[in-house]
């Protein structure tokens, strides 16, 4: 209990409860009070980004790498500009609290016109129930404080966005004094799960050939440990989803490497695909993320576990929840086993250094990142061949990969970097961004600039939209080029290069890891035809579905 | 009748039908096929803008200039990013066409979890039925010419944003091959329409001293030339909210000057709130519009005209069209009148060329910008100093003046310099934003560049949000500076100058106005602590509402 319980601190002290020290965001005046409170709060450090949408993305990063994350904005012309960073995260589970400024109580009387104002006073609240688990406007102190609890309760039960909206003049207004957040006491059903882990044992037991396919949920979750417990007492090898790169280390030996049907690599899809025991854990299936419909796995013939429940050869579990499934595999008595041989990896080519004066092409790039990577390296991959190159580089650690590969909203890896090293100030992000993302959000790195953080942002400059050329191309396509090495000099800040051969992107990748007072841009020329094979893979299986 | 009547051939069509040229967009797969569609059409130009926001913003200029604007993007992560400029037209009253792209029809079966969905398939379009006057999702080729028909007759009829939504594989398909556009023939009941102007007349005639308060729904509607008619032709005088600034020529001897109560200036407020005959034609009522409640004029005693309907001392007219209605009183038997005198309206001071050194001040750059302004220019305010400040510039033409002055979305200028000049190639738009609007958005410049335009824009730079220091400061209101000069390096094109004193300011007009070839930016360093007295007066009324 706060000494005063008003509804401001009382919602800080939530959110700082629950390990949030950075709250991203940009003030207005219907939120001004509140953004003075948490400013004067020492555990709380204000973020304000250049665009509400570069708060939401970095809110979004910040959620995924710490289990919860806050953008503070003001109403209306604030709130709006991030209803797709919050659709983002809902689609793909990051729990982020939107909190928004509103008009004060006492100022609504008679209905006037007040400025952001749109249709009602409810519209945003409309808006943001669309896209979030649970939301509240704080319009009583007596029920204020409850209402908090039981919204970011459900931010952190799903793993998915919640909205506050917080009339300023109930900012500073005083709850019920004697009131005290009561901890979640939410708990699996003992019988139900006794029974789904002895039905699971089983399933496994049973299995020649039993394989792990593991999602993002897990490290949504922070179950990452208990995957690898799970893997390494039973021999069962894993794969993961696009979505869920790096949920284990990508150099464990029983990492099988990326599934994703026809658009990923064939030995990983046979090896999958063939199992007799498919154990799905906290994998969405989606398209992207299952490669357009190609994948020929069937969740009603696996154990299927996600935060929504659990269902085994189609059969739901019941009142289970994901977490105590997850731990519960780790003790059940699974017969450990010695895989048989796993599908070769192709190990990354080394790059050799300096090799003078040839072209850099994708491929190329990312065998020269992969000797860049190391164990404290946080990858965020923009959508694009950003992306589906990156299928290629492995990832040392745990969570080390983010990326939006389901929603795939570009413009999400520069501000995200934000996020990324606020929550983890140890990390040094490497960004992979396309020219056209990067011209959406990429002035966010004026807030890196602001907060002297120190991430590496590699450009993938092939002039255009070359996800959509091989679907379709147009003058449409194109966009204007940007000297994006250029950006410190507006900002007084960071260093910049441009490379077009290997020799160069070499030069330029060691004086970055050198230069670490700042940001580093590589604005990296590649050929506008030039495309990773897996995007290739991926773009012929869309392209068949538009129609010229 | 087109000779097809494919969906995606009808709609297009229908937009050229009303004037369109250019629709503003990002391509996306989804709607990939309906942008080819646009591309390969003689009489579109495509243009598309870096973000979705920056597509949105010029669609709502280049609706404000030319009676319709269209912004076309893919499902999801571009639907969502215009959410809230979708928003500012709903209310601020600018007919948009917001088009969507979709999954197609086919590939919806069994709810899969495509890339870029939310919840389920009606997300987006419920999400867009909270600020548009109509909308469809046009899944159904036998009623989508129709639904096209009704969709586009609101937005005309409503002057505010519709939304339609056109999964990808309803693009090429036919629609009925007999069906064409019946035109819109709602009318006013002549009856109500007779004795509302007869009433009028009386009022106008009884009273001693009317005066008109014209609003944007003027502008919106075209009705300048008839607003001017009826005032000349009646000798009363005219005064005009600040969304609805240079409603008429802001030199016309009959002109009063902006009210808006306290915040405005206090002879032109008394000179209002004292009349007998308050006509209100098109005019908002609302707070900043209004000078945050501290106007003292009541609709009920007054005319009161807009498009939702007329009232007379408070009594509804009945089924009016507000153009008819202002029309008719053009023609009213309404007693010519000399108007006594007028408030004394202060002439621009002359800026004194080369005057040396002197640090350069809010008030003066206006007082500058006043000399620069010539009868093409289009001035476009963002939110902030830029319009508060703008206040005291004379508009010469109609329809010269373009802010977001109720709605108040940061960064709205520079976009919307992209649809003014698209809309109106003969203008050259001066554009006045401070630094935090211009980092949102600000970098559409290079959509600006990629299309070959030459706005001039001015940056007030004062290093932060000065709008909110006089309610309540903190580091929160620091931004990180930008050397915006610099920006023409990053694009490759136009110019770019810093100026800190009269002198050099005067000097970069000058080369402004000589360098047509692209556009000019001029970062002009404000004092942190200077700011209008507009402003001044403003901020002070808000403040109060803020509680530290």
């Amino acid at each position: 209990m706060t000494t005063s319980n008003r509804v401001g601190d009382y919602l800080i002290e939530q959110l700082c409860g629950h390990g949030v020290e950075h709250i991203f965001g940009v003030p207005g005046d219907y939120v001004l009070t509140f953004f003075d409170l948490m400013a004067r709060h020492e555990k709380i450090r204000l973020i304000n980004t250049c665009d509400e949408q570069g708060a939401g993305f970095a809110a979004d990063a910040y959620a995924r790498m710490r289990g919860l994350g806050v953008v503070c904005v003001t109403y209306g012309v604030g709130g709006l500009k991030i209803a797709n960073t919050t659709a983002q995260a809902y689609a793909e589970k990051s729990p982020v609290v939107v909190i928004s400024g509103a008009p004060g109580m006492e100022e609504r009387h008679d209905n006037p016109l007040l400025h952001h104002k749109v249709k009602d006073f409810e519209t945003q609240l409309r808006v943001f129930q669309e896209f979030t688990v649970a939301s509240a406007s704080l319009e009583n102190p007596a029920t204020a404080l409850q209402e908090i609890d039981r919204v970011i309760h459900a931010a952190l039960r799903y793993k998915r966005p919640v909205y506050l909206e917080l009339p300023r003049d109930m900012v500073l207004r005083q709850g019920p004094v004697h009131y005290t957040h009561s901890p979640d006491s939410e708990k699996s059903d003992p019988e139900s799960l006794a029974r789904a882990l002895a039905e699971a044992t089983a399933f496994i037991n049973e299995a020649k050939r039993p394989v792990i396919l593991a999602g993002v949920e897990i490290q949504r979750f922070g179950l990452q440990d208990q995957l690898l417990n799970f893997a390494q007492k039973t021999g069962i090898p894993v794969a993961s989803t696009i979505l869920g790169k790096s949920v284990v280390s990508e150099t464990h030996p029983l990492y099988l490497g990326i599934y994703e049907g026809a658009t990923g690599i064939d030995a990983i899809r046979e090896y999958v695909e063939s199992s007799d025991g498919l154990i799905i854990l906290g994998a969405f299936m989606t398209d992207i993320n299952l490669g357009i419909y190609t994948a020929t796995i069937d969740p009603q013939r696996s154990i299927y576990a996600m935060s929504e429940g659990v269902s085994i050869e189609g059969h739901d579990c019941g009142a289970l929840l994901f977490e105590d499934f997850i731990h519960g595999l780790g003790d059940a008595p699974i017969r450990p086993r010695v895989p048989g041989p796993l599908p070769q990896r192709v190990a990354p080519e080394v790059f050799p250094a300096g090799n003078g004066g040839d072209p850099i092409t994708v491929k190329r790039l990312f065998e020269r990142l992969n000797s860049f990577l190391t164990p404290d390296t946080v990858v965020i991959a923009d959508v694009g061949d950003a992306l589906f190159g990156a299928n290629d580089l492995l990832i040392h650690g745990a969570t080390e990969f983010l990326s939006p590969a389901y929603y795939a909203s570009l413009g999400f890896a520069v501000p995200a970097a934000i996020g990324v090293q606020m929550a983890k100030p140890e990390t040094r992000p490497l960004v992979l961004t396309g020219d056209g993302a990067f011209q959406m959000t990429g002035m966010e790195l004026s807030t890196v600039a602001l907060f002297g953080l120190n991430p590496i942002i590699i450009v993938l400059n092939n002039k255009g939209y070359s996800t959509e050329r091989p679907m379709l191309d147009g003058s449409f396509n194109d966009i204007h080029p940007w000297n994006f090495s250029r950006i410190p000099d507006i900002l007084g800040a960071g260093r910049g290069f441009h490379v077009t051969t290997e020799a160069e992107l070499d030069r330029a990748l060691v004086e970055a890891e050198a230069y670490t007072e700042g940001f580093v841009i590589i604005d990296v020329s590649i050929d506008r035809d030039d495309r990773s094979p897996a995007l290739l893979r991926l773009t012929e299986s869309l392209g068949k579905r538009v129609t010229r």
